[in-house]
């Protein structure tokens, strides 16, 4: 058992949490000793009801947490929108050239109309009309932490965080935004480098985690920081830690997993990948995101693509038509395959094998102690 | 003395190396125990030839070493070129708005052409023309490191540092770039995150020390590395050393030192920057580099903007302007030292307190064994 704030926090023995859409990820890592994070966001409250229900039977008692995204600017925030009126918000320009992008590819336009109707639950969650929903469900359940994603936590979050005697986290890529979290009240900070895969900022880890620690310090301050961006492996977390950080939060690494229910195409494209092999576009939600490169995603970036919309609209354009892609890829369409992508991080560079998620938390803690010993051997400790 | 390759290969107490084109920075900073490295792109041979003369009277036969720019890829390579044709092949476009942006500053021009031609010995250096007269003078002196800043060191570079027993190192943005340095015979490679200030590649510190230490693992080769790119503390040096890098190779944290030559009001700016006052851009060389934000940044970063021209063209719009504007603005003038600008890393977000160039080897010492506590701490070590 590893001595940090974090350990503590939540009785783990290892502070490494695991930012995931797959509840199996969740399960391994509590169990292998660090802490699974389930990503809700897009899920409806049913849905979470089931996945929360599903965790808890297979956890062993192990803590775990949920990550929610709840922007403080969204298009439509606190509007009440119909799904016609959502979509007829999308202008013509950006479907013909996505319809154009797919056509190139061989990739037929059926079923879409359908995935973007879909795709409202993750608008309505966005745009804080189902947070509360959420949030209902999240509490029922013996959650240990909530965070959420993009900018400050909506005050219910932070309200019955505190009730319930659970840790409210928030991301942040700026120093900045880290002293406005802690004002607002949160517990924990995860301070997230721009090569994080998802949404994120463009300072680097490197220089954002000392520099938050800094100012925390300076502010009198002892939130707690988890690391994030471009960690993948214990010696980076060993490197974070060093720096100040009471832990790491990873998104990337578990995306190859064997747990994973990351589409296997783009599963195979990230094993193979170099840390060149992503992009931070606007292109798939609206907002700066880190994703592994494709024709897709370097097509919106061309000049002559049409600038994205505001999130949530960007994601009724992208979502739907990327997972299609997903779909066909898998049944060996070559258009398809060329397409298909997901959010990844710089880290990406550093996963060229899949094993299990406990496979990771154990590496994690072998590669954490080389490095440790790495630097007893210079200074000749 | 720390135990490591880098302090092995050139006798140092502390793998830290000083890049700087302040001779005082080079003879502190190996006087303090770690190496200075005199930056002399820019310099004619009899330049060079007098600072590193003042060195070596200075340094009391400590090592330095010395950095040039000769880029792999760059307009007019090999060619001899005439000033009134280099000249002539700037566009009408970029003198013009490099001309409406300083009047919209009450920047006159007087003093500009002169300016231009001065440039042309940097460009005389970056297009090879003037390497070999260059290498001729550092080799004269006791050098014990020559580094190259973009591509594979030309094959003069190489074989004289092997004449000579000079270790030859070059900077590299990816691990691609690595293994090619490595093949090509380099003694030491300088991994440098997209947080770096000057030239740079755009993946993160944080991810490409790791991978560039996986893949050089993987090819069976023992170069060391030291790490670059956002590093300004002895915690940031430690994290990187985790990592597995040899030590570490600074360059913007000794702008703000007392000894630099920075444009005070520049060294002002800095010491108020955080780490998203810099942005990544081609508008001053024509290859993407990392500089202090301004207005003369934002204005050829804003889409109405003539495209950079390409290496070494654009420096003849940049770096005339940009010098009448150093000089104006610590006259006081109030649209100068709003434009006023230089490279730096996010590292500037780091950079509170000026000091000296010897304390700050000594802070990044005292950090370096406050980080190594951290993690035994963790450890319970």
């Amino acid at each position: 058992m590893m001595n940090t704030p974090i350990c503590e926090m939540f009785g783990i023995e290892f502070p490494l949490l695991a930012f995931t859409h797959c509840r199996d990820v969740v399960v391994a890592v509590s169990k292998a000793g660090g802490m699974g994070v389930f990503g809700a966001a897009g899920l409806t409250p049913s849905q979470l009801e089931e996945e929360l229900a599903w965790i808890d039977a297979h956890v062993d008692g192990k803590p775990y947490g949920v990550d929610l995204i709840v922007p403080n600017k969204v298009e439509g925030k606190g509007e009440t929108i119909s799904p016609e009126d959502m979509l007829g918000r999308l202008p013509e320009q950006h479907k013909t050239f996505a319809h154009n992008l797919l056509a190139a590819y061989d990739v037929d336009e059926s079923g879409l109309d359908e995935l973007r109707v879909r795709q409202l639950t993750f608008s309505d969650n966005l745009r804080g009309a189902g947070t509360n929903a959420m949030l209902d469900v999240a509490f029922r359940h013996p959650i240990r932490l909530i965070a959420n994603a993009l900018g400050v936590p909506p005050r219910a979050m932070l309200e019955q965080g505190r009730a319930h005697g659970v840790a409210v986290a928030a991301l942040v890529g700026a120093k900045e935004h880290a002293l406005a979290q802690v004002a607002a009240g949160v517990d924990l900070l995860i301070v997230a480098g721009g090569e994080a895969g998802g949404h994120c900022g463009d300072v680097a880890t490197m220089v954002l985690v000392p520099e938050v620690c800094r100012a925390l310090e300076a502010a009198g301050v002892n939130t707690p920081v988890l690391a994030a961006g471009g960690i993948a492996t214990g010696a980076q977390m060993a490197a974070a830690m060093a720096m100040g950080a009471a832990g790491a939060w990873c998104g990337s690494v578990w995306l190859t997993t064997s747990e994973a229910e990351t589409n296997p195409v783009v599963k195979e494209k990230m094993l193979a990948a170099s840390s060149r092999d992503t992009v931070r576009s606007r292109s798939r939600t609206g907002k700066p995101s880190r994703q592994l490169r494709s024709p897709w995603t370097d097509a919106w970036e061309a000049e002559s693509a049409p600038k994205p919309l505001p999130m949530p609209l960007q994601s009724f354009i992208s979502e739907p038509a990327l997972r299609k892609v997903d779909k066909l890829s898998q049944s060996d369409h070559t258009g398809a395959k060329a397409l298909a992508t997901y959010w990844v991080g710089q880290a990406v560079g550093l996963m060229n094998q899949s094993m299990s998620a406990g496979q990771v938390v154990q590496d994690f803690k072998e590669d954490f102690l080389r490095a440790h010993e790495r630097l007893n051997r210079a200074l000749g400790a």
